[in-house]
């Protein structure tokens, strides 16, 4: 086989074989393939595109380049969320022990916040000792013990996916829904898991910023998934304004255990609950979404859950006294409070921006090498909707230097946009696609 | 500048500036954008091409990436005329001397044969000690002396096609008119000249083998060349079967001496006129195309041009006697004549496969480091519309190597289609551009 003769097929809009593609893929990871013609092929059919068949193909070259892990041994369905980034969407932290709980097992493996958007494993990691690089063993004997286990991406998985990734991000051919859905699918199918559910946001703070984008992406994803006999279903949510009111790493981790154990009720908490009722369903613990839903409310409700989440902590090293006694966790040296000098509402947000501002405090990474302050970031205490009278605190900020609070104090008032006028509250499910 | 941003704008079929163009080529010659990222440009730009304004922008940045020559101490026109690459092809070599005959400069700026096609610098190198690596000043003296002078590409001319070129070459991105165009442009932009003369060649033995695109491609040569103030006019000439009667170096210069000496009449001669006729007009000693012929029949027929050619030759270092006794040039050791075995006439020739026969014999390389047996060859004695009695040789094969005869011969035999029907001869030109 020639690589340059399938890179001129795809140039020339005709369809790959699935020998073609794995040639391609296969070649490319043991660095066969140098970077300069993988390039030129990924810009081939970023612009010219792949039909459904090639996006199953390369998701399955990609899944088999590297690891895939048999989970038989565990008998019971493993279920599995995955979102596609945004700002303040902590659900993985509240969802893998609600669903855990009813007896379904979670085997989860998240990535790391870049730009704009947080990840789950530096979330995870802000618990003193929590640890995210378990062994492929360990990772397995804790989700069948705890019922749920949350590691980072590992050298042995899709190692083909790390390097595509790489070479995307510099070469222009990052947003293609093919190559995306690729991506996400091949780590995913890695699991060994039975059913997935995807979030994929849309609006400002999300990759996608429209919504027929988003439509766009979970459809292909789901399609892709289903090729391999895996159930899948999608949620578009919104990302329009922070998923929740607290945004950085710790922040973020107080406010799952708010949810898990204080009751607490917000947006975070309902798009926690149908995610959660969607893995039951897909787990087979309930006969419709509704029913899935309302058994998450009960074992949320019970307590079940919180203790769950203490588990998962404890199975992974993390410091359960610290989650029990919250105030007990060192506090940034600076904060600041941006009040409202009158009655009004948001009317918009550019949750990017906010994101960015969160990153700015110290709460993100604008390189893979950035150290990351754990207690940094924001919390809103308002959001779309609700009325804001003179002097309310609209959101705090907080940061170990007062230099970024000054810069991510002039980010965010940018980023808001207020009116007199009341405003509706987001939508929160946009559609759901199975 | 920011060369994702560049590239990305190129995929969104978005037109570039010229300091964006310039940026990419510029930091692409000097290795600062790797490999991968001018690929992905490339392909971008293959698929989603480039207009008339960034095709000169191209063109421009390459040209300024080495030397431009500055040809002002000689006071005359300088025309020069470049092909698209055929088999046998050696119209340079009747060109330089009819047209410096007549007082026109002729700076010559040649390539070498790859693959099907041969080169002017392989078919002069056959001539004993002619010398085509020329300094650049003593290509000038010599081109004020003499008229005319044929060199080779050097490293101070246009670098950033060399860069380029290597890289389409290895990922699918060659055939694309508005690349191939500043490829062309900006070597021959960089010779110093005030006119053009373009031979496009179209047909199953040329790069483009049908003539829409062949007329494509003259015209985005033409109008780039028009944008930096050069007269040019483009021929498109038929590639439908091997220029004039000989293929192979030393055969190729064989068949020019009988052109230029003894008057041989064939389509090598007819072509050879034409053009010279375009660059006398541009060259502004014709007030018409057709006076310019006249005087390049003149020039022809009273011997003047092939004395001119023994100046170049000698000027070059190159040995006027065997050019005077062509005898005594070295025989192949092999040879094989294909003979008719019945009244017939050729239909069709595929002239690729009949270039790659003389590769094989040893006139070409397919790769840069092969070595050519200057020798070797092919000469037809029929061409399509001419009629073939029985026992007819229709072409000689020669070789050192008995093997090489065999594998030709059989490639050969495949590439000619016969008839008994009486077939007409090939039209010379299809269209002349300006």
């Amino acid at each position: 086989m020639n690589v340059i003769e399938i890179i001129k097929k795809k140039r020339d809009k005709k369809e790959l074989t699935e020998s073609e593609i794995d040639f391609l893929i296969s070649k490319y990871t043991t660095r066969e393939i140098p970077d300069y013609q993988f390039s030129a092929f990924l810009m081939a059919g970023f612009i010219n595109g792949f039909s459904k068949k090639e996006t199953a193909f390369l998701t399955k070259s990609m899944l088999h380049s590297g690891k895939v892990l048999n989970l038989n041994s565990i008998t019971g369905r493993k279920v599995d969320k995955h979102s596609t980034g945004g700002v303040g969407d902590k659900t993985s932290l509240i969802i893998a022990p609600i669903v855990a709980s009813i007896g379904i097992y979670v085997p989860m493996i998240s990535g790391r916040g870049l730009g704009h958007t947080g990840g789950t494993l530096d979330k995870l990691e802000s618990i003193p000792g929590f640890k995210t690089n378990l062994s492929i063993k360990k990772f397995e004997t804790t989700l069948k013990k705890v019922g749920a286990a949350l590691i980072g991406q590992t050298k042995e998985i899709a190692p083909a996916d790390k390097f595509i990734y790489a070479l995307r991000d510099v070469t222009g051919t990052v947003e293609s829904i093919p190559l995306i859905t690729a991506s996400i699918m091949s780590k995913k199918l890695a699991e060994g898991i039975d059913a997935l559910v995807l979030d994929v946001k849309t609006g400002s703070g999300a990759f996608m910023k429209n919504q027929s984008e988003s439509e766009m992406l979970a459809e292909s994803l789901v399609s892709t998934a289903k090729s391999f006999k895996k159930d899948c279903i999608a949620v578009i949510s919104d990302m329009n304004q922070p998923l929740g009111n607290h945004i950085g790493n710790w922040l973020e981790v107080l406010e799952s255990i708010e949810i898990l154990r204080d009751g607490k009720k917000n947006d975070l908490t309902e798009l926690s609950l149908i995610l959660s009722g969607i893995m039951i369903y897909l787990g087979k613990k309930a006969k419709s979404i509704d029913e899935g839903i309302e058994l998450a409310i009960k074992v949320l409700k019970s307590g079940q859950a919180f203790e769950k989440f203490l588990q998962i902590v404890k199975a992974q090293s993390g410091n359960i006294n610290i989650i029990l006694n919250s105030n007990e966790y060192p506090k940034s040296k600076y904060y600041f409070e941006l009040k409202s000098e009158k009655q009004c509402f948001i009317k918009e947000m550019n949750t990017y921006e906010i994101g960015m501002a969160a990153l700015e405090l110290g709460a993100g990474r604008m390189t893979k090498d950035d150290k990351i302050d754990h207690k940094a970031g924001i919390i809103f205490h308002k959001k779309i909707g609700e009325q804001i009278n003179k002097n309310d605190t609209i959101c705090s900020l907080y940061s170990d230097s007062q230099e970024k609070i000054n810069l991510a104090k002039s980010r965010i008032q940018k980023a808001i946009k207020f009116t007199d006028k009341k405003t509706k509250p987001k939508i929160l499910i946009k559609k759901i696609i199975s």
